[in-house]
């Protein structure tokens, strides 16, 4: 089974997922604009956010999908799982632009935020696990290295998401930032690292 | 007529209307948010079931598309009409969530769901028998055991959906059940027989 | 220039064109569900048509590209109004399907429609004959009577409309009716004349 | 790493995100259809300057992917955020569409169009720059000439939008009929010098 359609699939599902963002942002059209604009400045920070986290999970997703050969029924389903998770994250967003300011609400939000993100990291070391266990789909050539490396830096990812989260239980708008801090840091260390 | 603008534009209503399902998704913002995202399951559990049936008629597609080696334009309306029922499937998958809980509306509901999910089924058996019979469109190398096994795998779709969807007359809710239960089915299959 | 990604954007607008159809679809969710499936019929019938006509469209552009062997940057500027138009065809069905049923709106419905259709059908045939003229963006082994072919057939589409976008100025459902006897012809005519 | 999918990522997104602005287009159903159709033309207007812009920016990401040989982590990382800009034009295209004609937010509106289309613009220039910077990341065929011509031509866009933008201060219907003429002219320069 050859891995190209899955790739063109998932390509696809993560920038609609991303693009759909834009539907989370809304102004009072009752109201002149310029205020709202301004009011409105946490949809902003929760679009770029959730944007560019999909971005960097898209580009670890073409590093792990270059290291594969090929893909069986397993790694399609779990696949497709993962990419539910993808999709799903349009709504936890527009709960952290429209509650994380409401007392009674920030709590809810930012959790359902964090859950997503964790189950997101969690299956997607799922995935690259199955795949590198054994090297069972990897591509013959694939430098063992570069495999240990993802291997080591993927579970990173779960256990920040899982601390963010926690955090909401007592302190959302640290966890918000937290989720913000992640992403910066993420193209921070590609801006600095990650030039040939 | 070569296939692969078929495969994009295929994929692309796939990846798409699995990505549309999460627009579904709202929850009344004039209340606490932490009752309205318990109270508002059934519709992560629509979008789960829709968004994972997506994912394994998309897989199966994958698996036709393997077999076929050219198209025809009879082929080529056949799939639009399919790739029509696969990007309506977003509207009952709402209806499903919104009214399984009203008893007014729930048999309707599943009504509207089941019979997307047959038709979408049978058009999909009509896709595969008019590129199988008498290997029409398959591709010289075509193995005859794997085509048997793809037709046979086949006919269970269009009778579990009849059964599920008449099923909605006397029961909807257990009718909505069975589709969840035909989606967990189909996953925890390739977990187990999936595997290289 | 290459053509690859001028058929990938290509195939994405036709994709997501025809799959944002859907949203045009919904219920008032406060009555029973079962008559307000039932209401909605000009809905269905709508999306259908739009649906089939974008299909076809589609399948006549894959047609077309398949002729083309490079293109320049007039074709690509062409291309993107075009697609403009196929993008703005789920606006009208919505209007349509809303409309069509209403004494004092049901006219301007099936204009928005034919317009739209009209003008499509129009750029379709300048970026065929742009193409065509002189072989000016031809492969070099374009069989000269498939080209004509086409030039012959696509000569069809513009009048077709014309002639429904006019009808609606008298008869607003028998034009309605005609935009769907033309998708439906062109289904029928490929079940014919379209196998192998 | 191959850029291959990053095409398929961005072509998906500049597909979807013009696809998209059709959901800005709405009329007042308790109206007759006929007057709201008049009514709405800046809508017509908004939609047709915003595809066409994101169709040029389209078709130069086409221009600019050509000349380049293979992508490192920090060009996906600006890519992502290039793109989340791109994915933005549907949200400050609707406020131009609604805004322009109420005295108290065309300014906002106009500033809010303008602002994002030069920080698109600055982006891609710093896209391009960084690739073409000591070649760092070009074919190794890529002709100097066309590298030096990009790179002159690309120096025009930020600053035709940063004084459309700044004419917004003072002038919101001139800024907003800048941003039509910039569209309109890159189409007729195309259709004049674009021809092979």
């Amino acid at each position: 089974m050859p891995k190209n359609r899955l790739e063109a699939f998932s390509d696809g599902i993560f920038a609609f997922a991303a693009t759909l963002l834009i539907l989370n942002l809304a102004v009072n059209e009752s109201v002149p604009l310029g205020g709202e604009l301004r009011r409105i400045w946490t949809s902003y920070a929760a679009y770029a956010v959730s944007f560019i986290t999909i971005g960097i999970i898209w580009a670890n997703h073409h590093t792990v999908m270059h290291q594969v050969g090929h893909v069986d029924r397993f790694f399609l389903m779990v696949s497709v799982l993962f990419l539910m998770l993808i999709a799903f994250i349009p709504f936890p967003t527009r709960l952290l632009a429209e509650d994380i300011g409401k007392p009674e609400s920030a709590q809810a939000a930012a959790l359902a935020y964090g859950v997503t993100l964790t189950l997101t990291a969690v299956l997607f070391n799922v995935l690259w696990r199955y795949a590198a266990t054994g090297r069972k789909l990897l591509r013959q050539d694939a430098d063992e290295r570069v495999v240990q490396g993802i291997s080591r830096s993927f579970a990173v990812g779960p256990i920040t998401y899982v601390v963010a989260t926690l955090l909401a239980l007592w302190q959302p708008l640290i966890s918000a930032g937290m989720y913000a801090a992640i992403a910066i840091f993420y193209v921070a260390e590609s801006s600095i690292f990650g030039r040939r």
